[in-house]
C-alpha cells in the first residue's frame, strides 16, 4: 500500500488513456458538496493542509506501476507511462476553518489532464470526511454556548487515522482538549481523561479507588461517580477530596442516566459539602442535540465530553461532493447528467457580510465588499505558504461563524444559506448547455 | 504518533495507578456490542485479525513513555513503571466472518490488569467500527441475491486505512471486487473501475472517448453512458463495441437516474443492437435497500457498485459497544448504573442449529449439540495460529448466513435473534448484584 495506489483504479485507466492520446493540456476540476446533509446550516472546510502534504508527496514509483499492471493483468511496460509522474500544479482551495455551503467549491485543481485526474480520489477521501466531522463538531460548539467541550471519540472513529483527525477537528473548531494522547501531543492540544468504570470495580470500593487514585496522580482529579449508586458516588467523591484536601480544579464525572437531573443533584451535594468549587463534566453519547438540551434546561454542568457522534459525523457521516471538471484546454466544460448538472469554468466564491457569497468565475472581477474565498495555496506542485497553525484555523471558523445568519446556526431545523450565481456564471453557463446540446443533436431545453 | 499512544489518556492513568497499587492479577475483560442499532438483525464479526497484529506488537517505549508525561505535565520518571509493558494476555475471540447478536462477547481479554486495560481503546476501535461495515455489506450481499457486488466506497470512507479496511470487509462477505488498487493488491481482490464523467468530457465527443477508451485498454471495457444523455450513449456505446468487435466480457455502467428504468432501456437498446452479452452495471447512492428495490423490480442488471453508504456504515456508523471487565483476580464483576447494567464474568457464546445461540460462563459444559464461538486465539501475548485468509473467514460467514433464521436477513425491518443466558451465568449475575448490593448498602432489586 502506498499512497499513490490508495485510490480508485478508473484514475489509472483514465491516466493511461490520457497520455497515450496526448491529452495532457490544462485542466482545472472543482471540488465542491452538491447539497448540504439533513440538520446542517453549514459546513467548516477541513482536510485541506492533510490533502497538501499528500498532493506535495505524490510521484508514481516503479513499485505503483507493478502494482497498477499487476491488477489489471497488464505487463508492467504498458503502465509506464505513468511512471515518475508527479504532481506540479496549482490549487485554489478555502483555507481550513472558513464556513461554506452547497454548491461552493472547497478546492480546484488546476494541472495536466493526468495529473488532476489521477489526484481525485485522495482528495475527495480527506476533504469530505474531515469537512464533515468538523462541521458536526461546530455544531457542538453552538450547542455548548461557551462550556468546554472534550473529545472523546478516539474507540468509535473508522480507524487510527481517523481517531487522529477527528481530534485535529474537534480542536479546529475550539474544543478545549482530546483524550487522543497521540493526537494531544501532534497537535498541541490538552490531554483529558482520568478513570473509567473498570478502574473503580477493580478496588475493593468506589472509595478505595478515589483514594489510590488520588494516591498516584498528585494534582486535580476527576472521580467518576456513577459506577454504582450516582448519589453516594458523589457524596463519596467529596468526603474524598475534602479528606485528602484536594484543591479547585477538582471535577466529578457523570456517565449514565438523565444527565441533567443527575448533575443538579451532585450540584447540590456538592455545594452542601462545602465544594461549590468541584466542576461537573457529563459524557454519554452526547452530540449537539443532546448539549443542546441539557444547556436549554439550565443544568449545571461546567464540561461536556461528546465523543462517538462527533467522531463519526454520526447522522451525516459523508457528503454529497463530487469532483468535477470544469475546463480542459480552455474549453469550460459541464454535466447533464439527470440530476447532476453542474456549472462550467473555474470558479471562484465571493463572500460579502453576513457570509451572503456569490458563487462566479476565477477570472471575474470580485464584487463590491466581497472577499474571494478561495486562494492560491499550491503552485507548480509547491505550497505557496507554509502548513497553517490549527489556531489560525479556529480563528477564521471563529470569524465566520460570529457572522453567520442566526437560522443557519441553530441546532434544531437549521437553514443553510443559498449562494448566488454571478451574472458571468450563470451566462457561461448557458453557453455550454446550449454547444453541449447543440453537439447531441437534442436541445432538451432553451439555452437561456 | 506511535500506536501505543494512540489511546484515550485514561488507560494510561490507570494503568499507572494499578502498577502503584501493585493491582497486576489476571484481569478479564468482555468486549461486546449492548444493542443491534436500527435496520440489523445480526452482526458479522470483523476487525480482529488487524487487532491481534496490534496487541503483538503492543510495546511502551521510551517515545511512548515522553509522550505520556509530556501530556500529563508530569516527569517523565512518575511514567516510567510502564515502560517496556508490553502485551502478554490470552484473548479468546470470534473468528472474523461469524455472525453475533447484541450481548456476545465479541472478544474476550484475560491479562495483568494493567495490560489488559492499556489495549481497551484500540480493541473497541478496531472491533466496532469493521463490525459496523462488514454487517452493513452483508446485508448487500443479502439484497443483491447472488448478483455481484463491486466496492467503489474508498473517495467517502474516514481516511486511507478506513477505505482498505472497507474493501477486506466488503471481500469478506462475498463482494466480487473492489475500486481500489492498493486493498485489491494486499488482500487479493479482484479490481474493478474503468472511467469517470470527467474522461467523456475531456474528448471532444462520447464515441470518440469510448474509442479512445479501447485503443489503450485491448480486452474487455466498461463504458460509462450516461454523461450526456443516456439513451445515445447506450447506442453509442453498442455501436462502438461492434465496429471494434469487442467481446463478450463488455459493459455499460449507468450511474443516474432511475437505475432500473434506464437499465430496462438500455438493455432492449443492446439487444436490438445484436449485444445481449454486454453486462449492465450500476452505481450511485446504492445501499442494501436500493438493491434491493432494484432486484425486487426485476431491473435488467449484472452487476451493482456500492459505496459511500457501505463504506462509511452510514445509517450505524458506530456500534454501542463496551469492554468490561467482568473478572479480577478471580472475583467477578458487573456494574450496575442505571440502563448499563452489564453481566459478570468470563463468557463464552454456545452456538446451537439455527444460530440459537446462549451466552453462559466460559467454564461451563458446552450444552450438547452446540459449539463454543469464542476460540482461543492469542496465549501469553503470541497467536495460537497464523492470521486466517480472507477466504476462511467468507467460508465461515457464507456458512451462518445459511444457517441465519429468515426474519434475521430480510433487508426492510430484519428482527434479530436474542440469544438466551444460560442458567450458570443468571444465577451469578444474581449472586454479584446481591454482593454489590450488600456493599453499596442500597439492595434496590430482589436478587433474584
Amino acid at each position: 500500500m502506498s499512497e499513490v495506489t490508495t485510490t480508485d483504479l478508473y484514475e489509472v485507466t483514465m491516466a493511461l488513456s490520457y497520455l497515450r492520446e496526448d491529452m495532457r493540456g490544462p485542466a482545472t476540476f472543482s471540488l465542491f458538496v452538491r447539497d448540504l446533509p439533513p440538520g446542517r446550516g453549514f459546513l467548516v472546510a477541513a482536510g485541506l493542509e492533510p490533502a497538501l502534504d499528500r498532493l506535495s508527496r505524490y510521484r508514481v514509483g516503479q513499485a505503483d506501476v507493478e502494482e497498477f499492471a499487476a491488477v489489471l493483468h497488464r505487463p508492467v511496460a504498458d503502465l509506464a507511462p505513468l511512471q515518475g509522474l508527479s504532481f506540479d500544479g496549482q490549487v485554489r482551495a478555502v483555507p481550513e476553518g472558513r464556513i461554506v455551503f452547497a454548491g461552493e467549491p472547497l478546492l480546484e485543481v488546476t494541472a495536466p489532464l493526468p495529473q488532476a485526474q489521477l489526484v481525485e480520489t485522495a482528495l475527495l477521501m480527506l476533504l469530505c470526511h474531515q469537512t464533515a466531522v468538523a462541521s458536526k463538531a461546530a455544531r457542538c460548539m453552538l450547542a455548548a454556548a461557551g462550556r468546554p467541550l472534550v473529545d472523546f471519540s478516539l474507540r468509535r472513529t473508522h480507524g487510527p487515522e481517523a481517531g487522529m483527525q477527528a481530534a485535529r477537528l474537534c480542536a479546529l473548531v475550539g474544543f478545549a482538549g482530546t483524550s487522543n494522547v497521540a493526537a494531544a501531543r501532534r497537535y498541541g492540544i490538552p490531554a483529558a481523561g482520568t478513570m473509567a468504570h473498570s478502574y473503580i470495580e477493580a478496588f475493593a470500593s468506589e472509595e478505595a479507588a478515589f483514594r489510590a487514585f488520588a494516591r498516584t496522580h498528585p494534582g486535580p482529579v476527576t472521580f467518576l461517580v456513577d459506577t454504582y449508586d450516582t448519589a453516594r458516588g458523589v457524596a463519596t467523591a467529596a468526603r474524598v477530596l475534602n479528606d485528602l484536601g484536594l484543591g479547585p480544579e477538582c471535577a466529578i464525572r457523570l456517565d449514565s442516566g438523565e444527565l441533567g437531573a443527575e448533575a443538579r443533584r451532585a450540584r447540590t451535594a456538592l455545594d452542601a459539602a462545602g465544594r461549590e468549587d468541584v466542576r461537573i463534566i457529563v459524557s454519554g453519547g452526547l452530540d449537539e442535540y443532546g448539549v443542546a438540551a441539557l444547556v436549554r434546561e439550565g443544568a449545571p454542568i461546567d464540561a461536556f465530553a461528546v465523543g462517538t457522534k462527533v467522531g463519526t459525523a454520526a447522522d451525516a457521516p459523508y457528503l454529497d461532493a463530487a469532483y468535477k471538471l470544469v475546463e480542459y484546454d480552455a474549453r469550460p466544460m459541464m454535466k447533464l447528467s439527470v440530476s447532476k448538472v453542474t456549472a462550467p469554468g473555474p470558479k471562484q466564491v465571493f463572500r460579502g457580510p453576513g457570509l451572503r457569497d456569490v458563487v462566479g468565475l476565477a477570472n471575474e472581477e470580485p464584487p463590491a465588499g466581497t472577499e474571494p474565498l478561495l486562494r492560491p495555496v499550491m503552485r507548480g506542485g509547491l505550497r505557496t505558504e507554509p502548513p497553517a497553525a490549527l489556531s489560525t484555523a479556529r480563528a477564521r471558523f471563529e470569524a465566520d461563524l460570529a457572522a453567520l445568519p442566526e437560522e443557519a446556526r441553530r441546532v434544531d431545523g437549521p437553514i443553510a444559506p443559498v449562494p448566488a450565481a454571478s451574472m458571468r456564471l450563470t451566462a457561461l453557463t448557458a453557453i455550454v448547455r446550449h454547444r453541449l446540446e447543440e453537439q447531441a443533436g437534442t436541445p432538451r431545453r432553451p439555452p437561456g
